[in-house]
């Protein structure tokens, strides 16, 4: 794209509302733009990020075996009513009556309405394992919507559940999206740790949370430092493997705040290893067994028994990544981002110094711009006249990984290459398309 | 994907609820699922269909240069206030209040959400035209949704906004979007004739309907034979052309209801030519000037004046067209459906004699799915032990357009492969596979 002709309203200076960088730079850019207290449309360069995150999370959860629906976004509280949860999920949920009165509600969380999708469907545990997933827009009508898309009311997550015959079968399933949330991370360059959590209103005994490292980040933290170096690379979606991997991040003390207790953080974390600090939540896994699927009777027959589903649910804030990686890759001192190459809104930014006199850089640029996308990869040119500095603090900010600029004394076989925030190198357009290549 | 495992729940008969075709044979395939009045769950065959369709609408959205965003579901009643519509659009919008008490509404319609966007960005006509669209979730609260998901209450829906500087560059503006509506329902195999039409709530004075023929339809046309041979695959996005194709439309009398008028219709139509019938309205676009800028006060700056920018819309329905293109494409007499390619939950099947003594077959099955999985063809494989003719019955309502038979006499070298509703032929896998890569 040419940047005079992209949707990208940019602002002169960080505005005075946000108090976190990830709201402050996602408000410059105009990546997103505030419609309503909590609710926020996403123009073109926050959109396009979004969407690559959306599909890393997709392949990884059909990597897995899960297979894609759609659920509505508002439901009858019916179902809430049959799971119990109508009156306690409170003043959250946003209730609405529709024309004919009756009571609705937009979904929170969609444990119900799976529930009804399933006992309608399956009736023997032969069609068992069942995992299913959603990408949706969800709303919780927070008091106090803050810092931007991070605590928001309209937001979009995947949220995946698992039916299984048995406890034990149940286990494996959540493993398997225990390592699928570890491969989604790791494709997007964070270090997203598994910590023991609360279960909270979704219920159940066992949950963990999966949290990147963040002053700004609103989850409190006790770990052992040595759960970073736990290595996951090798495990296969086997039984076997999956519960190696479950063993090896099981040796390292590692909870949030509602689980955390000093006797025991001190007791098995040597004190170089103890890690007390704040983080952002970005994925979060619970197995409730059977507590939706008895009061809501789904069952399946096992030989001739009728026995009650176990069910876990696993989701992953898809809205709220784009601030999370923001908040863990801006540099905001020297007002540097850097996307990871898999969700960046673009390949490479072609930055040239133009002038309207002498048209020869704006062509050069414009070759150089249709040789990368003749070689697929996504280009913006900035075309505008702005000053070489006022364009590379913009493309700084806007964070795309590598940078061509054409300056003055720019020659016609090399060009000045850099990645974001390095030194710059000159190198022929060849050898360029091949560096951006691999690092696709 | 093998049968046993995906989440397909089939209903041995049509529902007795369904009135339509494509309300019938999306419930009784398991492709949706009524969560409460006119709202329903898409599952996985209905869900895959839906995305390739919404794959085919974003490219050739992109193609005439329009750039994607995403609103919000839920907007706020100040904006509706600002443009005059929040009283006049009656029962049909949802209407919310949150926790605050203040006034919210599921948006029916996009027009003043991006108006604001639009007059918060863009300050100078230089930056005309913008072409901007999202595809989300809209909300109408039909008095009586009926037909599935072809007249429900909450559905997907492409909308398309441009804005430009005067009425001509409004009009080229308008006519792109002609051009990619022709190109997005050709690659769905639908034939949709774009008919002069009311604008309705939305306003304006130009507005077209892209409409495809079928009995089941709730929109009333009058048309000319001839116009269905009208050739737009050499039409580009340049001025000239655009006006050529349209000149070449409006040679032929077609209209909606509304704009009905008998005398006309016999005067420019010879009887032969004659079309009076029903049709599925699966797009339509506006041109309504400053009906929005004005009331909200979106203008640039045009050479030191103030100037209302021009906006047209510019919708798709992407889930109704789930069920348009089974209400084109479904035999219900013989219950073959054929879906095209383009949109096909998968591109073929494999549907083999299974004996469970014998597993032979299933092996020989086995191998075929693979090869064509190496081959990237999305295949399904019914590797359950139903008879070979219920086999049949189920995939051809499935409509996945290719199909490999493995029967009794079935050899190494060669297999009956089918054209969905045709005749079989023997041929080597290799063949079979380029045949499917051709008509991908």
């Amino acid at each position: 794209m040419l940047f005079s002709k992209v949707f990208i309203p940019i602002l002169k200076n960080d505005p005075t509302e946000a108090k976190i960088k990830s709201h402050k730079l996602m408000l410059r850019l105009g990546m997103i733009k505030q419609s309503s207290a909590g609710i926020y449309s996403w123009l073109p360069l926050g959109f396009k990020v979004m969407k690559k995150i959306e599909d890393i999370v997709r392949e990884e959860q059909n990597r897995i075996g899960a297979q894609e629906i759609l659920m509505p976004t508002i439901q009858s509280s019916e179902i809430w009513k049959e799971s119990g949860r109508y009156e306690d999920y409170g003043e959250e949920m946003l209730r609405i009556k529709d024309r004919q009165n009756r009571e609705m509600l937009y979904g929170p969380t969609n444990e119900e309405l799976i529930t009804d999708i399933f006992r309608n469907s399956i009736k023997s545990y032969k069609s068992l394992p069942q995992l299913l997933y959603h990408i949706q827009w969800k709303f919780r009508d927070e008091l106090r919507p803050r810092f931007g898309i991070m605590r928001c009311r309209e937001f979009y997550m995947k949220d995946a559940y698992s039916f299984d015959i048995s406890d034990d079968d149940a286990l494996l399933s959540y493993n398997k999206f225990f390592l699928s949330y570890l491969r989604t991370f790791k494709r997007m360059e964070l270090s997203a740790i598994p910590m023991a959590a609360d279960t909270g209103p979704i219920g159940g005994n066992l949950s963990h949370e999966f949290i990147i490292l963040a002053d700004t980040g609103e989850s409190k933290i006790y770990t052992d430092k040595r759960i970073f170096d736990v290595d996951s690379n090798l495990t296969t979606i086997e039984k076997n493997s999956l519960d190696k991997m479950r063993n090896d991040f099981e040796k390292f003390y590692s909870v949030t705040d509602e689980k955390f207790d000093q006797k025991i953080f001190e007791n098995k974390v040597p004190e170089k290893y103890r890690i007390k600090t704040k983080g952002i939540e970005v994925g979060h896994i619970f197995y409730f067994g059977d507590k939706y699927s008895k009061p809501m009777n789904a069952s399946v027959d096992f030989n001739g028994k009728k026995e009650f589903v176990k069910m876990g649910s696993y989701g992953v804030g898809v809205s709220r990544l784009v601030g999370a990686i923001i908040e863990a890759k801006y540099d905001e001192k020297n007002e540097i981002m850097k996307w990871p190459t898999s969700v960046s809104p673009y390949d490479c930014s072609v930055i040239p110094l133009l002038n309207k006199n002498d048209k020869s850089n704006l062509e050069k640029s414009m070759k150089i711009y249709n040789f990368l996308k003749n070689n697929k990869i996504d280009t913006i040119l900035d075309d505008t006249y702005e000053s070489i500095s006022a364009k590379m603090k913009k493309f700084n900010l806007i964070g795309i990984p590598f940078q061509i600029i054409i300056g003055k004394k720019s020659d016609e076989e090399t060009f000045e290459f850099k990645k974001i925030g390095e030194e710059p190198k000159k190198l022929k357009i060849e050898e360029i398309v091949k560096i951006i290549k691999n690092n696709k």
